[in-house]
Formats: C-alpha cells, sequence, structure tokens
C-alpha cells in the first residue's frame, strides 16, 4: 500500500496507542474528583497542558484541549464573536479557507456578523496589504490558515501578524491545522492570540486537538458545563487522548528534526517529476509546504484517477476529504482563478515522514499507466 | 481498591480498548475520503450508528457522534435555541439538571432567552403537572435529566412525554447521561426528540458520545465544517471512538441483563445499611436509580472524609466530580429544600456492575471507622 493521503489523516503511531492504553487503564478517574485518584489524573492533565504549550510556543498562553480542528476552529472563530459582539461585528478571512473556518464564519452571519473574505493570489496567497485594507472600526477578528489544506501554500502570517501589532483589540486566529509538524511558526513572533491544531493529522488519534489561547483573550464556551478547561471547554477531559496527543506532538517534532529536509527533497522529486508528465498541471506554488502537491489532469474525472491508483492500492484524493462529498470543483482553486477544466480536476498527493522515494517513484510509474489506460478508454 | 465513584467516571472495559486499537491500526483512514480505505471505513461508521441507534430505541431518529456528554446536552440545547429562535425563545428545565444543561441554559440568557427552571420535591423529582403549567406560547424545549446525577431520583419521562405530545413544536430533550445501561426509558413512549449518552459513564471511552436526535429536528451545529453526522456536528469522525462506543453500549446493555437484579440487591443493603448508621443521613430517593446513593454526615467536612476513606483505599465522592471543585454546597440538595448542614455535607456512593457486597461490606466498616476517628479528633 501506498499511502499519500496523509492530510486526510494520518495513521496513528503504535507509540501513540501504546501511550493511550496505558493512561485509560492507569488514569481513568475524572480529573475532577478530588479523590487522591482524580488528583492524580489532574497533574497528568496540567503537566500535558504545559508540555503541549510549550512546544507550541506561544509563551504568553495555554492550550485548551479539545475534539478536534474543526472544533478549535470554530470554538475560536464562533468564541470570539460570541463574546466580543457587543464591541463589533465584523471579521476578517480569506477565501481558501478550510471548511470549518468558511462554515463557520457563514453561520455567524445569521447572528449580524458581517464577513470580509480576502482574495487570494494565483497560488493561494493572500497579501498582508489586502488583509489591512479590509479592517474597519468594527472589526474583531482576523482568521488566516498558515498551510492551505489543497495546494500547501504557505501564508504570510508573520508579515500579517505585524500589521495586527498595531489593532490591539483585534484577535489573531490561525488555523495551523496542516503547519503543524511540518513548517515553522512562532506564535509569538507572529502575534498569533489563538491557534489550532489537529491530533489526527500528526500520528495522533482522532478526537483530540488544542485550541493554543493567549491568557488575556476571553472565549464564549461552545461546550458550557463543568468548568472544565478554564471554563472555556466544558466536559470530562480525555485525559488518554489528552496524553496521546502530547505524545503524538512531541514524536512529529522529533521526525521535522530528523527527517525534514529529506521530504523536502521528496516534495522537489515528486513536484518536478509530475511536472514533466504529458497531461499534468502542477496547482501547487514550487515553495508551498513540503507536504502537499496539488496537480489537476483536465479532461479526466478525477474520481476515475483516484479509483484505478486504489486498484493498485495508492491512495491519494480529490481536494480534501472534508470537502470531498461536494460537487467536485475545488472551491480553493477557483479563489486562485484556476480555469474550470483546472479546478474540477484536482488530485492532491499529500506526503508523510515515512514516504520513501520509492513509493513516490512506484506511484509516478502507475499514475502514467493509468494516464494512458484511461485515454485509452476515453478513444474508444 | 473499593471504587465507588462510577457516576463521576468508570474504568473503560478491556474489550473496548482491545476495539479501540484494532479499530484505529485497520480503520485509520478518512471517512470521507473517496478512496475504498475511506470507503471501508465510512461503512464501518454508518453500521456502528445503526446499531447505536437500534439499541437506544428511537426507530423514528438516528444518533449523532459527539465528544460526549456535555456536547450532546450543548448540541441539543443551543442547537434548538439558535436554530428555532424566531419562533420562540424560551426554554424550560428543572433545577437539579447536571451543570451542563444548568450553564448551557444560562449561556442562552445572553441572547434574549427566557428559562424557567421548574422545582422539584424533597427527593428531586419533578412533577409533570408543573412542567405543564409552564408551557407558554414561545415555548421551543424541554429538557430534563432521566436520573439525576447526585441523588439517583429517576424522573416521569413517559409522563411528561405524554404531556408534550400535545404541543408537537415543542423539542423534548433528554440528558440520559446517568441512566443508559440502569434504567429502562423507551424514546419512543416517552415522546422524547433528543437524548445525550456519554461514553465514559459506561466503561467506554471518555472523549465519546451521542445526542440521538429524531429525524425530523432541526439543530444549529455547534460545529461547522465538512458536513460530517448529517451536516450538524463537523469534524473527521472519530471513527475508533465511536466503534468503541458500540462495544461499550453493547456490553453495558448485557451486564445489565445479566445483573440488575443482583445490583438491586446491593444497592438495598446499602441503602439500609446506611440509614442504620448512626450520624448518617440518606438524601437518595429510596426507590431511585440503584447505582447513586448520596448520603450526609452533619458536622462532618465531606473533603475530610473522602481523604480519610482514600487512605483506606476507598474512593467516593463529594455531590458531582462536575461540580466538585466549586463552593461545598449542593446545588441540587438546596433545590430539595435540604437543611444547610445536609447540604454542605453530602457523599456520593456510585456503584457498577463489578461492585460486590464485600466491597460494599468492607466500605461500610472502614466509613463506620472513619466516622468515629474523625469525632475523636473533633473531640480532642
Amino acid at each position: 500500500m501506498i499511502y499519500l493521503d496523509n492530510s486526510a489523516t494520518t495513521h496513528p503511531f503504535s507509540g501513540v496507542l501504546d501511550t493511550f492504553r496505558q493512561t485509560s487503564e492507569r488514569y481513568f478517574a475524572n480529573p475532577s474528583s478530588i479523590h487522591p485518584l482524580g488528583g492524580e489524573a489532574e497533574r497528568l492533565l496540567e503537566a500535558s497542558r504545559e508540555r503541549v504549550s510549550s512546544i507550541l510556543g506561544g509563551q504568553e498562553g495555554r492550550v485548551i484541549f479539545t475534539s478536534g480542528g474543526t472544533e478549535s476552529n470554530n470554538l475560536a472563530i464562533k468564541g470570539t464573536a460570541f463574546m466580543h459582539m457587543s464591541r463589533g461585528k465584523h471579521l476578517i478571512t480569506t477565501r481558501v479557507e478550510h471548511p470549518s473556518v468558511l462554515e463557520t464564519f457563514e453561520s455567524l452571519e445569521s447572528f449580524g456578523f458581517e464577513i470580509t473574505y480576502v482574495d487570494v493570489d494565483e497560488y493561494g496567497h493572500v497579501a498582508p496589504a489586502d488583509v489591512h485594507a479590509s479592517i474597519r472600526e468594527d472589526t474583531i477578528l482576523v482568521s488566516i490558515m498558515s498551510v492551505n489544506n489543497e495546494i500547501g501554500s504557505i501564508q504570510p502570517l508573520k508579515e500579517i501578524g505585524d500589521i495586527l501589532r498595531s489593532y490591539p483589540k483585534i484577535y489573531f486566529h490561525v488555523d495551523h491545522v496542516q503547519g503543524q509538524g511540518k513548517i515553522d511558526l512562532s506564535l509569538q513572533e507572529a502575534g498569533v492570540d489563538l491557534c489550532s491544531v489537529s491530533g489526527h493529522k500528526i500520528h495522533g488519534l482522532k478526537g483530540t486537538g488544542v485550541l493554543y489561547k493567549k491568557d488575556n483573550v476571553r472565549l464564549f464556551p461552545l461546550n458550557h458545563g463543568g468548568g472544565q478547561e478554564q471554563g472555556i471547554r466544558a466536559g470530562t477531559e480525555n485525559l488518554p487522548g489528552i496524553v496521546a496527543f502530547t505524545k503524538a506532538l512531541r514524536m512529529i517534532d522529533e521526525e521535522k528534526l530528523r527527517k525534514k529536509s529529506e521530504l523536502m527533497e521528496l516534495h522537489d522529486h515528486l513536484y518536478d517529476s509530475l511536472e514533466e508528465l504529458n497531461g499534468v498541471v502542477v496547482n501547487s506554488p514550487k515553495h508551498g509546504a513540503f507536504h502537499i502537491i496539488n496537480f489537476s489532469m483536465p479532461g479526466y474525472k478525477p474520481e476515475a484517477i483516484i479509483h484505478a491508483l486504489a486498484k493498485r492500492e495508492v491512495y491519494i484524493s480529490t481536494k480534501s476529504a472534508c470537502s470531498s462529498k461536494e460537487p467536485d470543483r475545488s472551491a480553493v482553486l477557483e479563489a486562485c482563478r484556476a480555469k474550470e477544466e483546472i479546478a474540477t480536476s484536482a488530485l492532491r498527493i499529500s506526503l508523510s515522514y515515512e514516504t520513501t522515494k520509492e513509493e513516490l517513484d512506484t506511484f509516478l510509474e502507475i499514475l502514467k499507466e493509468v494516464r494512458d489506460s484511461l485515454v485509452q478508454i476515453s478513444e474508444v
């Protein structure tokens, strides 16, 4: 099996699964229980929080443990909107965000919020000046992803953060779900107030994630209740999932240190090889994130290619998994002003640190065969 | 170790942990991915949904998988409120709900909702007539728990449901977190539209739960995004957690079938023994849920008792874990009009199907010793 759909989800590290089981058995008590079993669980919870907060590197804040990237994005955006709506109802984002950001913004329109969607260039990049020009008196939040989930563009967060420093009342949220463990992002240097990370994109467990939050940022909770997670995210803490998340974060950081340059070479090799292939148009920027390459094969149905590849046990995706059941047109590529034939035939390859050159070369060979067989079919 | 804090959380069944690991390894793909690995995951997801929906027994609806009881309660209540606020802004609940219900209602006041809190009798029971009398022209939701989490009262849901049948536009939500696997509840007979269940209270995993929803009920999502879970709860599905939840639900139902009458006997034995103990006042109804017994020892600090018991490896709790960090007074017992000295000295014992008579007798012996040693201390 050649699994090249790591931006949809990754297989969990075996060590992460071990940690989950051990924690489930050894620390099953409720961290809110006042007996010593609860106390032990609570100390492990807080140690995990310190560890994760320190790895993410925002010294001015701490993380809230959530059920994943989607919840983190929803909590950051709705939490800010509902908490600060008396101060202003204008929000800024881009046209190429993940559905869990775009749909969340759209949902706020029914509460009277106005959203400005900043345009992007042909490779999905936002211009900091455009963000600046969108700011109004009543703006309370800017939300911009670090790495685009479909084409891998890296946004100029530091430059945007520099602009936002002059507007201390506007919160800056970053959807870092595709960036964590891949690109360097200093939350402090970029002046980030809120940052979402998902567990299952970094070989952690599904149902786990965090929202980093600067200490002075107040949020309206999505989940009210027993006062857990600084009163912002109620519900008995999923301690085994939290400890497993912490382990995955540590492991992906070690992988990054050890294998990043190798994976960048693989990326360039794949990028160049795809560009040389007849019938293939590469949509990703040359210098985007090294784990995502998006390409189109105009005239082919992307599903046909995916299924032909899958028969050979090669797994890639159309667009992002989270919007892959939608009609077959990439909203991201449309925002990049790609031609219709490009936006409706997009495919995404996403690598992990376990991907090898042999796998990519085999994939390229099989892709050529699939292309030729499909051409033959259409010529019949 | 004698663990009698099963209403705070239960240890996960070993079989549930096995299922979690197997699913994590074998079905790690994203159910939204269109390649065959995604398809396999999606089929397993939908099979789990069918299974859980059929066990819960609401033939007119299906479950939404959530991150737990708190999210299910928040989704049911806020989801109804935000979806139907143009039709009415009046909501009904009771004074003895779990904090994830009470705090959620309170949070809606900032959106202009009005809440009626129905009173309860000395054992925490709601009178159906009082619910009836609270209904207004603009009522859109009634939310009442099945089993009280602090004292075990069982609410007359069938009778309330009968009343609500004459008001087809009012949704009926039941927080069944403490009832699942313990008491019988027919969602259909009680006319329940929305029902919350948690995984970690039935020896499943933390971070898992469901909200049963009748098919015709529309909810405003808490988590917007990729359209998962019928568009009501976005985010990559925690498939291993979902399959583990399904397993736990099956297992607790089997336990219930096998051991319910035995546990009822244990309950009666414990209840009677506590009533005979000097210095002990039992707060739970005699015929409440058989796994929760609440009692007070007026004049003693409950923390002191908990810690003295814990030194002998016996674990019980004060009130509910979810409000145990709050000042030491039970809001539930206050609503039952308990005297101050009772409401501030409450302790909760909560059993599981694994609890034995030997454990309870040992607990009773140790409790007596603790009582006597603490009396001696106070007499010094």
